[in-house]
């Protein structure tokens, strides 16, 4: 008789308390995983990255072996969990970097005036009529002169109150059921909740009496890195109250290109859609209890993300997202029932997608169109929306083109040694002064432990404008007391070891890194603008949206070359467009299809194929450029030698 | 300790061999339809239409006292069912006067060629655009140039080859969701099955490969009495198949309103409508057995029925239909997906309902308007639908008006002591020779065991032009040897005594049964034609319809006052009405608009409400009618005494 049994592990998480038990041979990341216990991972798990490092304070394993842990780090017991074996119980301890905080997360402008996003627009610009209204109605009960049926009575109704003329509108077969019923209980008087669903009119419940009154929505923006929810009363058109997590998808990959492959090669495209949604009902709950509010009195989701969220929420085969030729499965989705992918809200409430272009540019970059407006005004416009990827638009109301760069994590503190989060204790202002001293800001005044996207970019653009680092990112001044070789090469030393905490440096590669990213982003809009015959000054507007654009210095992004050189003025910060342009579809029947008629009509330059991108690629490769005469408000200084 | 248990008991029914166990004291009725043992039941159990009588071979039991059943009949252990409660293990025999034959069921003219129906109507009348329909497309696979979603690809693909510009098509999410993967299994060589539901078309399914020469559909006629089905071939717009069944309904009451009292006081709307689904279920199972087609490929149902019927299949609330205001729960339902009543087609397949027009006026009366055509002529025209109620329409192809008189179910049988349906041994043609002598034929030339309604028709013009009864119903010639006084009165003997078989006979009863039935069918014609201020001369065409209608010798009808006395020409059999629009909505889309404005725009004239409607009745129960003038082309006899 085989008695042979696979032997059980526990594993103990430090600082969280967490346990798991799993099979003896088990990858320490994939135990993570299991519980959910996040460790940053920017690779999958490929071993490559280095960030998903712990250290094992009991327990026996085994590693593969790896360039990636200093000989200090092994001795510490540093591990790559991704690259561990799990061969005992086990304790561990998680540090800091991979804390999960929410404070920072851009929570997306105040849409309460519709329309309004950047100050400029300041008219109403689409008429108020939401995606899900409710209506009171006092009908006459039916006698032996009118015999109308229940269900052409609720409709008559209807149709005269909103005063249109279309046929029936559309009924799920169990609320016609329930129907006659529920009218005689309430002597005719119940209130009908108005979806609007693929061109078509639903109604979506009926209630007795009046609850006209109570109706809420909640806004999502399907961020790759932070989900965002707004709960919106849709009476008032009032956002209540907002909320973020991370997306805990990030357990599979930093970029969504990652989780595909996860996904793919581990069968886990359902996992990957409870992921999100999960994270969106655990967002829901919290509001709705933060604000009394009941989840049946909510009859909306709005949501707007990349194709590829849209297609995880969706549970959409999102796989050749990846490959040549890269198509997404459907661009367009009518709103279906939110209960149809768990979303837990009244179990007939809608659950709106906005519409994607392309594989690569999403429904946020489309919400983001329409928040801005350029769609509706003839200046040329330039939409540039920075998070994990880099997407950009350019265009105005005759004419639109879109692109994305794979701009890469290291403005979002990923790809960067001491790089993390806009979480407490990241730097997020930098200034290098004259004398050579080194102002900093952190986010919650707290003691500084790493840089976020927003001190890596003034870092790059003081050590740049201080001659510290040459026009390729080089670093120059050899003497300089704060130049030191590192393991990783030379490394700038930015916050001094203190107490327990090492010193926060930033190193030749991260520079690189960083210079590949806004090379990225310039590449594309240099592209658009070549492919639409347009120059830099040619520009009326600028355009900043995303996570990241809270926090930008917009002079700065310019010396650096992240954003063309137009006059500081013409450039607008807009903030979460994706949210914005997703409560503007929630408010307006009229925005909704606007909203469509952008993802048609714009045309999706694939950089991939397009002849020059490449080349401008390789010219954005410098500070800011290498054609300085597109920066001419930029301040390029003198090479010191 | 309680120790008392219910004794159970086990009921064997002969001939069948069925059994059944249940509690001591249960009824006997209601075991019979535990396991679905049909027993004929007017009353539905309430102990006074005498109807369920069965023989006790052996067994305990306890009756209530009744006045239904002869000295005889007590003597050799005969019980009624819904009076007798079970005492012990039982042996019975249900009599021949139960067994359920569909050979004599009405199957519906043939409407292979659409529009036609009387013989009068050459021309095809609506296009063939079928409710359900399969396209193969072969679109071209995504390439870096042309990188459209799936979705949008498939809806452009359709969109093309139907010629439409429609937005979107409807199609469900899990349909949505599976498409990606199927597309390119299949090389994007997909069949397309499209259907319209309520204004909006929607992809129903989409399957891999060419399959669009493979797609049927059943039309069903939901009769109180019988439901018959038809095996459409939806390439071809044949018929492929018939086939017919009682409604098992019959087991709760013989009529429409019977049933909602037994549903109402046993809450068994649900059993309601799974003894619906079952049958329909039955139909088509035997249909695509034995035609070799796959219930996967029958993509549609579409069902005509009274209001109540409608409402059974659909378990929609039928309370209201019995009791003032006489109001509907639904008069127009989109079409739904069958699966959600639990009709066994494609999953995903289509169920529509023909809309009614009120309580009393339903989806088979709108089909029936539909199939004469008499909408879209000029001439004024009345359809008369005989069946359990007896339905009336008058108009042309600028007005409409109908009504519903509850003719009883008389002419179908029931309420007359040897009346029965048109089974096996039934008399179905009668003539009383000069010589006083009968002639009849009977249902499958078997030795006569009762009369079935087309016999009784004939009985009653027979005995009147014979000068048997008078204007009355009365009979007179108290010297025929055929005359004599029965248990229940005065009664004629039709068929003498015979071997073991009692004389078949009409009693007075019986005979007043009758003229109240053809009175209450001509007294809603004449309200009809008043309320519309015409005369029957105006009258241009008669449609006469319904299960009826085959084997009603229309001259016989205008004798006894059924039908008005226009020239018999003008008169035309169409047969089953119900299933031939049944067929022309399935095929035509636009015969399904037409069917709907055919029940928007009929006028129902309530007859209760309407003040001469009882006069009109009244003056009806004479033969053919007090006024003569009205029958100026009916034979009258000359009167004896």
């Amino acid at each position: 008789m085989d008695k042979r049994k696979t032997k059980t592990c526990m594993v103990h998480f430090q600082p969280s308390g967490v346990k798991v038990e799993v099979p003896e041979g088990t990858v320490l990341l994939e135990a993570a995983r299991n519980v959910g216990v996040y460790l940053s991972s920017i690779c999958g798990g490929d071993g490559y990255c280095g960030k998903c490092k712990v250290t094992v304070n009991d327990g026996d394993f085994k590693c593969k072996p790896t360039t990636l842990l200093t000989g200090e780090e092994v001795r510490q017991n540093i591990v790559l969990a991704c690259q561990t074996k799990i061969l005992s119980d086990m304790i561990l301890t998680i540090g800091k970097s991979h804390t999960l905080e929410t404070d920072q997360i851009l929570m997306g402008i105040d849409t309460s005036r519709i329309g309004l996003v950047s100050g400029k627009v300041p008219e109403k610009a689409f008429a108020f009529e939401p995606l899900v209204k409710k209506i009171y109605l006092e009908m006459t009960p039916p006698t032996v002169e009118d015999h109308t049926a229940d269900h052409e009575r609720l409709n008559t109704a209807i149709r005269h109150r909103m005063n249109i003329d279309s046929p029936a509108l559309q009924m799920g077969f169990r609320v016609l059921q329930e129907l006659p019923v529920l009218l005689k209980k309430a002597d005719y008087k119940v209130t009908a909740t108005i979806g609007h669903r693929g061109g078509a009119m639903e109604i979506v419940q009926v209630e007795a009496g009046n609850c006209s009154q109570t109706n809420y929505a909640i806004a999502v923006d399907l961020g790759t890195t932070t989900v965002v929810a707004h709960l919106i009363d849709l009476i008032s058109g009032k956002t209540v109250d907002t909320e973020a997590a991370y997306n805990s998808q990030i357990n599979f990959g930093e970029d969504y290109i990652r989780r595909i492959i996860y996904a793919e090669q581990n069968d886990a495209f359902e996992k990957m859609q409870t992921c999100m949604v999960d994270d969106i009902n655990s967002l829901i709950v919290t509001l709705a209890e933060r604000n009394k509010t009941s989840l049946q009195d909510i009859t909306a989701v709005i949501g707007a993300g990349n194709t590829a969220m849209t297609h995880f929420l969706l549970n959409l085969d999102s796989t050749r997202i990846r490959r040549e030729p890269y198509v997404a499965s459907a661009s367009f989705i009518p709103p279906i029932r939110a209960a149809e992918v768990g979303i837990q809200i009244n179990k007939r409430g809608l659950l709106y997608c906005l519409p994607s272009v392309a594989a690569y540019v999403g429904g946020d970059v489309v919400s983001g169109v329409l928040a801005t407006g350029m769609n509706r005004r003839q200046e040329l416009a330039l939409f540039v929306d920075i998070g994990t990827n880099g997407e950009v638009v350019l265009g105005n109301k005759d004419w639109m083109m879109c692109a994305s760069s794979s701009a890469g994590p290291a403005f979002e503190g990923s790809g960067v040694k001491h790089g993390m989060r806009a979480a407490s204790g990241a730097i997020e202002k930098l200034r290098i002064k004259e004398d050579g001293t080194i102002d900093y800001e952190t986010v919650g005044d707290a003691k500084p432990i790493g840089v976020c996207g927003s001190g890596l970019l003034d870092t790059l653009a003081e050590l740049f404008t201080a001659g510290v680092i040459d026009r390729a990112g080089k670093f120059q001044l050899k003497d300089d007391p704060r130049l030191n070789e590192g393991e990783d090469g030379l490394e700038y030393t930015l916050v001094e070891a203190y107490d327990d905490h090492h010193a926060i440096v930033i190193t030749q590669a991260d520079i690189n890194n960083l210079i590949r990213s806004k090379a990225g982003v310039f590449a594309c809009i240099k592209s658009l603008l070549d492919s639409a015959d347009k120059k830099i000054e040619d520009l009326d507007a600028v355009y900043l949206a995303g996570g990241f654009g809270n926090y930008l210095n917009v002079e700065r992004a310019v010396t650096i070359g992240l954003l063309p050189g137009v006059d500081i003025e013409k450039i607008h910060f807009v903030g979460n467009t994706s949210i914005a342009g997703a409560k503007m579809t929630l408010f307006s029947r009229q925005a909704q299809i606007e909203v469509e008629k952008i993802a048609t009509s714009m045309t999706y330059l694939d950089l991939m194929s397009h002849p020059d991108y490449m080349n401008e690629f390789i010219r954005s490769n410098f500070l800011p450029h290498t054609d300085l005469t597109l920066f001419p408000s930029g301040k390029v200084p003198a090479q010191r030698n």
